[in-house]
C-alpha cells in the first residue's frame, strides 16, 4: 500500500495497526488495563461481601468502608485493617507499580523495531505472567513461589526492554 | 496538506495534531495530569493546614507529617492517620489505579482510527467525570452516589475502548 | 534521508528514533522505568536485611512481610508498621504520583514538535532529579529542603510542558 520500502520502517508504520508488533502490544495491554481496572471491582466485591450474602449475624460483619459518606447500612463504621480487602488492595499496588512502567517501556521499545517473534512472544508472557499474579495473589492465594515468579517474569521481561532501548539512545545521555 | 489521501490514514496523521482527535486527547489528557499534580500540593495543604492558619492552640495543632526530616516545627510528631490528609491520599490514590490505565487505553484507542464526534465526546466526559470525582472526593465531600458516578463513568468509558481496541486486534494474541 | 522536508515535521519524524527529541526522552524514559523497578527490589532489601545478613539475634530480627504466605523463616509474623520498609514504600509511591504523569505529558509534549535543546534539557532535569529524590527520600534520608527541591524540579518541569501543551490545543476543548 505504501511505496516507502526503506529497511528501516518509519515510526508511521512502528505505531499503527499495520504494524503486526504494534497490535500484538494494543491487544494484550488493553487486556491488562481491563485486568487493572478489575481490580477496583474486586476491591468493591471484598467490601461488600459478606453483606450481600447475608452469610453471617449482623453483629459480625464485615464493616470495612474508608469513607463516613460510604455507609450504605446502619450498624457500620468506618475501617481500614480488613485483611481481605487490604490483601487485594496490595495487589493492586502492585499492578500500578509494574504495570504502567511496563506500559511505556514496552511502548518505547517498538520504537527500536524489534524482531517481530521476540517483541511480541515478550508482550504475551510478560501479560500472562501479570494474570496469573493476580490470581496467585488476590482471587485465590497459594504458597509462594508462585506469586514471585509472576512478579519477576514481567519484571526480567521490562529490564531486558529497558537494556536494549538504553543501548540504542545511550548518545542522547 | 498531505498528498496522501489513501482511505485508512497513517500513523503520520494519527498521532499528531494533524489529528484533531489527538488534539482532544492531548488537550484532555493534560488537564488530568495537571490536576493529578494538584493532588500532591492539597495533600501538603491539609498537612500544614492549621499550622500556616494559626486557627487553633498550639496543643491542637495537627502533627501529620511522615517524614522525621519533614517536621519543620516543634511540637510536632510523625504522625499517619490523620482522616483529611488520608482522605486526599485515597483520592489520589484512586485517580493512579484509575487516570493513567485510560492514559494508555485512549492512547491506543486512537490508533484504531475513530469516529471523532464519538472519540472526543468520550475523552471530554471522562476527563470531566474525574474533575468531578475529585471535588465530592477530596476537596468537598458529599454523599453518594455523587462519587460512584463520576467513577462508573471513566470506568465505563475506558472498558468500552477496551472492548472496541480488543475485538480490533484480537487476531494478534 | 526523507524527501519530506516541510517546516512542520509530521509523526513519522517525531515519534522515531529519526527524532533527537523522542531519543532524548526515549533514554531517560528508560532510566526511570529501571529506577522505578528498582524500588521494589528495594523494598525487598529492607524486608530481608538483617534476616540476611544475619546481624542480630533471633528475637530481634525484623518481622516485615505483609502475606502469610511470605514467611519464608519461622519465628515471623505478619507486619506493616517497620519505619524503614515504609520509607521506601512511601518513595515507591511518590515515583508512581509523580514519573507516571510525567512519561505521558513529556510524550504528548514531543507532539508540539518544541525546540530541541529546550525539550531534551527540561527531560534531562527533571530525570536526574528524580534519582536525586529517591537518593535523598529511600537510600540515605538527609535533612529537608532536598527532597523537597528535587520533588519541585519535575513537577515544574512537568506544568511547563503542560501549559505549553494546553495552549496549544485550546480549541479542542
Amino acid at each position: 500500500m505504501s511505496t516507502n520500502s526503506s529497511q528501516m520502517p518509519s515510526a508511521r508504520e512502528l505505531y499503527s495497526l499495520d504494524n503486526p508488533i504494534f497490535c500484538c502490544y494494543v491487544f494484550w495491554a488493553t487486556v491488562l488495563v481491563a485486568k487493572m481496572l478489575l481490580m477496583s471491582t474486586l476491591t468493591a466485591v471484598q467490601r461488600f461481601r459478606y453483606k450481600l450474602l447475608g452469610l453471617v449475624p449482623l453483629g459480625l460483619r464485615r464493616k470495612i468502608f474508608p469513607n463516613q459518606e460510604d455507609l450504605f447500612f446502619k450498624n457500620t463504621e468506618v475501617q481500614f485493617n480488613d485483611p481481605h480487602v487490604e490483601r487485594v488492595r496490595r495487589a493492586h499496588r502492585n499492578d500500578m507499580e509494574n504495570i504502567l512502567p511496563y506500559f511505556i517501556m514496552a511502548l518505547i521499545y517498538i520504537s527500536t523495531n524489534p524482531d517481530a517473534t521476540v517483541a511480541c512472544n515478550l508482550f504475551r508472557v510478560a501479560s500472562v505472567a501479570r494474570l496469573v499474579h493476580t490470581l496467585v495473589y488476590a482471587v485465590y492465594p497459594v504458597p509462594q513461589p508462585a506469586r514471585v515468579i509472576a512478579f519477576a517474569s514481567m519484571q526480567l521481561i521490562t529490564f531486558y526492554m529497558a537494556a536494549v532501548v538504553a543501548l540504542r539512545t545511550l548518545r542522547f545521555i
